[in-house]
């Protein structure tokens, strides 16, 4: 029998499925993405509407995983599906819910695992975390973290996600929702966060943060020379900030300092709690490769203590940047079995 | 067979010794407590002078284990001694050494477990870590965290140390050194941290940052009707501020709020990391009570992201101030005997 899982990315706009073997191959991926349901179709929080929004998703989700289950079997019939593993934004990995995310148009804590899990009961593992952790997970079993036993996951995109894995296992914490170091406070400026506070680390060092670095130096320099001053803001992305790097724009590489800068010196805080042996950062800004990581390095050695000195890598990850939620989603289930020895 | 524990905690001026059962009752503690060696005694850090002090040293505590282990066989002939625990600044559990301690006159790594274990070659387990690692071991095995797998320990003494389990276990990192918490950057100020950084926790959050920010205010506010203004830098103390709070000196609640202000903003990027069930504090200013409780919780719930608020205790330590080093020390060895199952 060849063993598969499902793994299932719910994002913000688009929702992944695909399965996934134990080696980390991907063997069918959803094309195109399912739309996840919209925060703008419940912009109330109506619980009617949530409800209803909810049952045609669920109702949705249960139809692709059939039909990615049956592509599968018809090329290899001697498929054993040993579990579901779904990434979700506020989910909560003991419970399996789905807890007052603040982008789905769902109210409240939705369980959304066992609503999977009454579908498909011949399924034994229907397992739910955040999408970060899942990240973490994938790095652990298939990227650059299968040799050791304590590194954190960093994703830099829309926010920033963590995942952190202490004595070979993904801390969940008390609650189920431990790695959350997007929401740790940077203390320099008071930038709004995605959470409604202000100085969050997610605010400066993501992909959206690099973007709104870019007008925040072009307001204070008044760098009009920069090709980087005729694009609109909401044009801004974090490629176009480094392919102006690369042509020597100075404001571009300024913008990549600022992040790194103000990455490393967070970064170290986490490292002295953790004392990882690695830092992987993963998402668009990692293609800026030294831009961004030199930085990083330069001002994380700056501000540890100087046992933790010229110990701890920051490396990109291991992980393709198309297949890591898949991927990711589907470690749950390869983590379950191994912790089960099977 | 009654199994016993040699605790040492190798303080910055002195090393307590004690006996510890099974239960954590001290059926020993050496009175007075041993001079540890000090840093003045090799300014230079001359490994000459490291070594002649560290042969003494080693040599003293053997002399004072025998002694320990001699007093409490003559009680009770059937104690068997488990092991030795050893709390230590810079101590790397992973290795057993003491590496590169700013407040030690050793210079380097010493291997110290190694050197007390050759001593003693028919005690199973010779173990050392930090001091505040140790006291998680203790808070986890004899203190208020007997029923948590994920708390946090913090001890505020000279500086600020802390401790922390995951999943029922200390968090060693992949160099044996996590849990540095007080390391990590506040980025109020820039006062200068033990370690020879500034803006760091426990440069704000200790016993000596409270005394430093009494006079902080005082400078800052000149508020010369406030009893606190009559004494000394080199005299005060938390102890004084609390006493002084008590009679309604309002500069000695505003240190209070201000620190509390601090450490509940700090510890809410500590959640953020690891999402534990409880903080656990620990030291001479957890005396004041409400004083510094009150306004850490309300600054830590300010600072936390809706998933975790409510969620988390602030707790005082169950373990008694006199004892816990030793407690603490000890712990490492039952910590050892209860992986080994048995």
């Amino acid at each position: 029998m060849k063993q598969v899982a499902i793994g299932i990315d719910i994002g913000g706009t688009t929702t992944s499925i695909g399965v996934v073997d134990r080696e980390g191959n991907i063997l069918y991926e959803k094309k195109p993405q399912l739309s996840t349901p919209l925060k703008k179709d419940n912009p109330t929080g109506s619980e009617i509407i949530s409800e209803k929004l909810l049952g045609d998703y669920i109702n949705l989700l249960v139809e692709e995983i059939k039909a990615a289950i049956e592509v599968v079997a018809k090329i290899n019939p001697e498929i054993g599906v040993m579990g579901i593993g779904i990434g979700a934004p506020n989910g909560n990995y003991y419970t399996g819910t789905i807890e007052h995310a603040p982008n789905l148009p769902f109210t409240g804590v939705i369980p959304f695992a066992k609503l999977i899990q009454d579908k498909f009961p011949q399924i034994k593992h229907v397992r739910l975390t955040n999408d970060a952790n899942a990240a973490a997970l994938g790095e652990m079993i298939f990227g650059g973290g299968k040799e050791m036993d304590n590194f954190v996951m960093i994703t830099l995109g829309t926010g920033l996600g963590s995942g952190i894995i202490v004595n070979g296992d993904l801390v969940y914490g008390a609650d189920g929702f431990a790695g959350e170091i997007g929401h740790t406070t940077i203390g320099r400026g008071t930038r709004l966060c995605g959470c409604g506070s202000r100085g969050h680390l997610e605010a400066y060092c993501s992909a959206t943060g690099i973007k709104r670095t870019v007008y925040e130096l072009l307001a204070k320099d008044n760098n009009s020379e920069s090709e980087l001053a005729d694009i609109p803001f909401n044009q801004m992305t974090s490629k176009i900030v480094f392919e102006a790097a690369e042509r020597g724009d100075k404001l571009a590489k300024e913008v990549f300092d600022y992040t790194g800068d103000l990455l490393g010196e967070a970064l170290a805080d986490t490292v002295h709690h953790l004392s990882p042996e690695a830092i992987f950062l993963f998402g668009g800004p990692v293609a800026a490769g030294d831009y961004i990581f030199k930085p990083t390095k330069e001002s994380l050695e700056r501000h540890l203590l100087p046992i933790f000195k010229n110990k701890v890598k920051i490396l990109p990850s291991g992980l393709k940047m198309g297949s890591a939620a898949i991927i990711g989603a589907s470690a749950l289930v390869w983590k379950e079995l191994e912790k089960h020895g099977y």
